[in-house]
């Protein structure tokens, strides 16, 4: 089946959340502050924060609301007080402005042409679009959290996104480095391609290999758009 | 108020839908057809089918589905019997590839350097993004219909775009052909752009002045763009 559409994870697929966490929190909090595990104990809270929602004890609410929650977790937990609002919300704010890893942007530019694009990400359509426009992409539409109102991996956000574009699921392919996203996808019928991360957590890695069987196994998204002859 | 995005209806403000219907039925149903009536019937079904779903007495259902019920009755309306399935989802269909009033994909692109924009209309997200590739337009997102699960003008459309593109509701413009839109729109403190289209109803006209107090008035959307300085 021709592949028609493609979805996408942001975080870690295709912008480099860790180093550009990293650098702002040092540019933010003072040099003196390690940004790498700054950024990894921030990342550490992002799951447990969507769970009361995906399990409706909480109404859903977007991604910059749950990571200023986080942040003052981390704060305290790095032992740094006296962070007023406006620095806390620029740290917030880093999440809208990182870089794409080096390929994605072109990569992106040539799957357009024959595909219809999204994102399919936990983050609101206003982060999104900040990440889009910080890199250069241009997407057909925006899906994802606040689209769903709800977070992955649940059904909805991968049902209302191959519902509103409209193609097969089957032609609808899910784009990750995170095998848990892919086999959720897998399990409403999308195809699913896996773009290798090895540096996404820094020195602890990432996953070079998809976990679970895939459609597509991609050293890169340009090696991605090259399997789908773009 | 600094203007930082713009919200568009569709059908009339954008795209020439009765010229693009009338011709696709006479090709569809043969030249015996006069296609500026049949567009126009058409089109008189579009307000009440919505209604029951405003109202809340049916669940959401997309334009296609509505356009394709009142194919049915249209066609009835004409005398014409006999008109396959295929034939029926193509017609449903050329609601999707209508051409753009003539100076709005220039003047889109132009807009798009120094402001976000998306479509915020009753069509699906498939419709929406159909007309923005067959027109060349590039869009942030697509609010509307299938975003708020309900149609204009009911509040959750409006507010939802708002949110969602994170600027106050005075910097988002809503920019349309009809003023009862944006009667809507400013009611929820949105900035609001009457596009004159004089043929939008072919002999019947449209609407050239704005009925309602609105904060730009322009002759199109190439005139909308130079008054905001782009």
């Amino acid at each position: 089946m021709t592949i028609r559409a493609l979805v996408f994870d942001v975080f870690g697929t295709l912008v480099d959340w860790r180093s550009g966490i990293a650098l702002e929190a040092e540019r933010i909090l003072g040099p003196g502050l390690e940004g790498g595990a700054f950024a990894d104990a921030w990342r550490a809270r992002y799951q447990p924060s969507l769970e009361p929602i995906r399990t409706g004890q909480r109404p859903w609410a977007d991604l910059d609301i749950l990571h200023a929650e986080s942040l003052d977790e981390v704060l305290a937990q790095f032992g740094i007080a006296g962070i007023d609002g406006r620095a806390k919300r620029d740290l917030v704010l880093a999440w809208h402005r990182l870089d794409a890893w080096p390929e994605v942007s072109d990569a992106l530019a040539r799957l357009r042409g024959r595909h219809w694009l999204a994102p399919l990400s936990n983050a609101p359509v206003r982060l999104a679009v900040s990440l889009a426009r910080h890199n250069g992409w241009s997407f057909d539409a925006v899906f994802g959290g606040e689209f769903s109102r709800d977070y992955k991996p649940k059904a909805a956000l991968y049902r209302d996104a191959v519902a509103a574009f409209g193609f097969d699921a089957s032609q609808t392919l899910m784009v990750a480095a995170h095998s848990g996203d892919l086999a959720a996808a897998a399990s409403h019928g999308l195809a699913t391609a896996h773009i290798a991360r090895p540096r996404e957590n820094g020195p602890a890695g990432g996953e070079t290999v998809p976990g679970v069987p895939v459609t597509y196994a991609a050293t890169d998204l340009a090696d991605l758009a090259r399997q789908l002859g773009c």
